[in-house]
């Protein structure tokens, strides 16, 4: 239980390499968490009831890969032709997908802010995640916006920890993309740290607690505050 | 030689049981043509530089296959992976693409007139071929639009004969999408079957040849007058 949530989150991850990639090999790290499988994909002979075994116990499957000529590389496009048959998928309202989320987490290899119109790739990632947008909208599923990690390679150490925090709440987090859930995540994520460290720490982390949550406390005032002068004004 | 035009085609087919789907059969006889290479994909293990050599001598590169969760086929898919290799397409200006032409030639299971927002597929053809537009662009192709295979099991003789033209077409005329062309595509077809046919075919062949020429002369000329027409208007 992460974050006060009960989600269950596969990861399908696709990647030729992914031992030599140090990019998965951080994620894999930020992955260690409970209720995530982290599933690497290795090889084109699939066993597809194991596979469909483990989607269906997941809430939120996560396809992740970096991308191959504006697509899921083929070890990971094979897995989905081999994994999701009509079988398995239809009839949609007793399909075998049938009100799970699906994210995408892709690495890119050239800058985020070029996938644009007008800037050197043309399209918005959103364009290019179109097929597997289409997929989660004919199985029932829910789509969730794209996780991006954008040029690994060149990021700081501080953008690196925030990119982890960020990917374990794309991975977690009950609902995503909502301004208060970041700190309400957080409170969990603290709540269940404090159950785990010796007696002397736990003080000091409770009283940390209660301020984060005095603070979220005050937020969510003040945003009401401010709503009402919205409706108003209206 | 095809309709007055030297263009050279590769025909690439990713289908995972080629032989088993009437659609690829239909049409790999409907593109036994000259300046044709119908080059099916069957294996994951690809020889790279065999394939360069093969897309190099094209004029005109088509990705042929049946459209499988709104992307090609696993098989297609590592095709492009292993084949289109950093070296072999960049620098782009100098790029072993560039300058080329890329169809997409993509068989439905559900029917086209779906893909359209509030359809069942709630995506248009153009949009789930962006990924593939993407690449065209970043290599300096030329992306033609998308030859639609329309549940070919479900057609008619005579809507088979029309995908046959069609198809033959988007394979091996110059320009596409211009109103004049079918008819020229024609003429030179026609113009070459002439030299082929026993003398006292020959000549009856030669007669309908200059009607069709006379024909398209009159559309031409009308054509001419109403843009005058047109004008003259504005």
């Amino acid at each position: 239980m992460i974050g006060g949530g009960f989600i269950k989150t596969l990861v399908v991850v696709g990647h030729p390499q992914i031992e030599d990639s140090s990019t998965q090999q951080f994620l894999k790290e930020a992955a260690n968490l409970p209720d995530v499988i982290w599933h690497p994909v290795t090889s084109f002979a699939v066993n597809v009831a194991a596979e469909q075994a483990l989607i269906k116990q997941a809430d939120r499957l996560v396809l992740q890969f970096p991308l191959y000529w504006y697509s899921a590389p083929a070890i990971l496009k094979n897995w989905l032709d081999q994994v999701l048959t009509r079988h398995f998928v239809y009839p949609a309202a007793m399909g075998g997908l049938v009100g799970k989320e699906l994210g995408i987490a892709v690495s890119l290899g050239s800058p985020a802010k070029n996938f644009a119109a007008g800037a050197g790739e043309d399209f918005s990632i959103s364009q290019i995640m179109i097929p597997f947008q289409a997929l989660a909208n004919k199985t029932q599923m829910t789509f969730l916006p794209t996780f991006i990690i954008d040029q690994f390679g060149y990021q700081s150490d501080d953008t690196k920890a925030n990119l982890l925090i960020d990917y374990q709440r794309y991975l977690t987090q009950e609902r995503l993309g909502h301004f208060d859930d970041k700190t309400n995540w957080l409170i969990g994520q603290l709540t269940d740290l404090i159950t785990t460290v010796p007696e002397e720490k736990r003080q000091r982390l409770t009283l940390i607690l209660e301020e984060i949550k005095n603070n979220q406390a005050t937020l969510d005032d003040l945003q009401m505050n401010i709503k009402m002068i919205h409706d108003m004004e209206d």
